[in-house]
């Protein structure tokens, strides 16, 4: 006689330290998307797995589950090999907006469902959306379509793309069990392998300005989802970044967006041009479009060289009954009412520009959300004009704020001279990259 | 600027290990108790406290927020000092309806709030509820009307006493969260608390029949109780005592009533009238009645031999509308129609007469409940004959059953059968007691 599952068995087994079956983690999610498991035993799971772990199979098998749990997008008949890229999220983080369009002008065909942004840490839809009129609700047969025709498609997130991930988040954010591993790896993975990608770029940052804070838990969390993917048959490629410092020099919407047309007109902040250059030379080379790193990297570099990378992001724009001037003509973007640059208080060599107080100086300004659902001012932000380790002089420009508030300016220009700290001594420049972990 | 707290923050706070402030610990539970706090923020915080534990401090805070939660009873206009007793839960345990009136007929006033059984443990409302027409459901003016007037109540936990518990108990039981020893502590406590006790006598009951099945576990939980009493300014004697097996012989409702009226008599199995008179012991010495055991002792047999003590449980069951004749001829109470003795099927010493299988197949037999709200039939039982270290002749009489289904009882004969484990070496009897501790 086999006994019934219960959810409160699950959760002591879980809470005991036993790794789960797989039928017992997809009794779970299953329950918990039909709402059978009511939350508060969801909460009281996600604070037993914050304490006890999981095992790779058990993250595998959450990671399905979560992933069947909605719409599980198959790409084979659009596209004859679907790649995707992922950001663990950071502060001027504008590398999608850049690589994407790029990877796809240089014959890979790109469709990625993006998020929004949450606290310090901006999002990709946040930013394309200071585009006019454009559309980032698109249908999953739009979304094959364009992908098919245009071969680039930027859009939100399909609310039935992994529900369940949807629903355990929403809980994990107000029961603090948000900084778990197993959760954050197969909460992004889910989501990527409910998407159809075959494989997946995963950007791991690491550092203040970014969910994990030290090497040692970004690169455990890189090897959980590259572990998932392993598992799951996808091949994984995940590179861990620093996001100590901002990346490129922007941290808005507008702003951001400006700066990464910028980047696609072959210019922009140059760690911002070598970072999407790596990612999308690993892009690439997953596709089959190149065997080497420089043989990618000189397809990408025409492609930015010849214009076709700023034509494949007109294209998408113009599908997606964005105002394509905004893309000839950057000005056009919204733009705040109070622009104020701020002097360098000192000279000195650069020791932090810490990159979680500017993003949350940006926040200040109406850039971010501190909560979830909270109104965004596309205008507004913060551009830093140095880096970790720039010798400054005192009476330079350190800092520009775009604002529309003058008490939000004020609040910001403290924040953001705060987050500017300078030493007498040469400083050495921060890493781009720390190190690449694959799945085979 | 104080910064207003908030849920997530607190568990968050827990979760690392924190000490909570008593301001982070009322803030909870009165948001708990008023709904503010959803459930499944209480469920992640009851798990993170499973794992993390609490400080003495933490858990008198608790304690004291519970029990403000509703109610708090002050019988300090009613009687001189209120004592209480109470029991982690038992197999067998009817020591309550032996103890309290015995105390009582000794001139200290007892009322008693009790609860519910629940899985093998039964509970002492249900065994009072054999008593056709007993009040068990007393107001708070009915309650301190009849403690002044007769010196002894018994009657069910008013809702709102300690609500949070309420609300706290019934999360945990549905979320793996009940074996954490600062909540179990916490939420008998904080019902004594609120109940008015200035005394408190703990039985904690340690083997398979009972919550905590090991001395190590029982003894930290009367640790975390006695330094709550402490703290709040209560006297608490916690006595830990054996549950490997039944208490005296009788296990269910109506029998185990039967079974103290015939304690009250001055008879009745050994072991549970030496339970009774040691807990009668500490009782009338915490308040007051007797200096050393010896006298109370001394008084406790007189009132046992002289008949008051049954007297005084007759002028309660009368007072709260209880038919007084099954107190004076028990063969009126409830009675199974199926009555089976089981003979022993070898001869042999018992090494074991598992109180939890006992317990269960009572449980079988309809006299407990699997589930909270479940009815139950106060005729059926089980009455076992032997102790541990009994010699017993294959054929003697082993156990007898009280049923009404004859399918259950056969269920329940199994069950009681390999409950009962017999070896060719002689057995030492399980003792009675393991230790005591004290507030002061």
């Amino acid at each position: 006689m086999s006994r019934a599952l219960r959810a409160v068995d699950i959760i002591i087994r879980k809470r005991d330290g036993h790794e789960l079956t797989p039928d017992e983690i997809g009794f779970f999610i299953t329950g918990l998307t039909r709402g059978d498991i009511p939350d508060y035993q969801a909460a009281a799971w996600a604070m037993a797995v914050y304490f006890r772990g999981m095992t790779a199979r058990e993250m595998t098998e959450l990671t399905l589950a979560m992933a069947r749990s909605g719409e599980m997008i198959d790409l084979s008949d659009t596209v004859p090999f679907a790649v995707d890229k992922h950001s663990t999220g950071g502060v001027g983080d504008k590398v999608t907006l850049v690589v994407e369009p790029l990877v796809a002008a240089c014959g890979v065909p790109v469709g990625k469902m993006s998020g929004r942004g949450l606290g310090f840490s901006g999002g990709t839809v946040d930013k394309l959306e200071s585009i006019p009129g454009i559309n980032l609700s698109l249908s999953t047969e739009q979304f094959k379509r364009q992908l098919k025709e245009i071969g680039l498609v930027l859009t939100g997130q399909s609310a039935n793309l992994a529900p369940a991930d949807g629903k355990l988040y929403a809980l994990r954010d107000v029961t603090g069990t948000i900084q778990s591993i197993p959760l954050i790896a197969s909460s992004v993975m889910s989501k990527k392998l409910a998407g159809g990608a075959q494989a997946i770029v995963l950007d791991v940052k690491v550092g203040n300005g970014a969910f994990m804070e030290d090497l040692k838990s970004a690169t455990a969390l890189a090897q959980a989802m590259v572990s998932i993917g392993r598992k799951a048959g996808r091949k994984v490629v995940a590179v861990l970044s620093d996001m100590n410092q901002p990346l490129g020099y922007a941290v808005g919407n507008a702003v951001e967006l400006r700066e990464a047309l910028d980047a696609l007109r072959n210019g922009g902040p140059a760690d911002l041009r070598e970072h999407c250059l790596h990612i999308g030379e690993h892009l690439l080379r997953l596709a089959g479009r190149a065997r080497t790193s420089k043989q990618a990297r000189a397809l990408l570099e025409a492609a930015l060289a010849d214009g076709s990378a700023l034509m494949k992001l007109r294209q998408m724009v113009a599908a997606q009954s964005g105002d394509v001037r905004v893309i000839d003509d950057p000005e056009l973007l919204p733009k705040a009412a109070l622009v104020e640059t701020v002097a360098a208080p000192r000279s000195g060599y650069l020791a932090e520009v810490n990159a979680r107080e500017i993003g949350l100086a940006a926040v200040d300004l109406g850039a971010g959300r501190a909560k979830k659902g909270d109104p965004i001012d596309y205008a507004v932000g913060i551009i830093v004009h140095h880096k970790v380790g720039d010798r400054v002089q005192q009476g330079e420009p350190l800092f520009t704020i775009h604002a529309n508030d003058a008490e939000k300016l004020a609040a910001a220009r403290e924040r953001a001279l705060a987050a500017h700290r300078f030493t007498t001594q040469r400083v050495r420049p921060l890493p781009l990259f720390y190190k690449v972990l694959r799945s085979r």
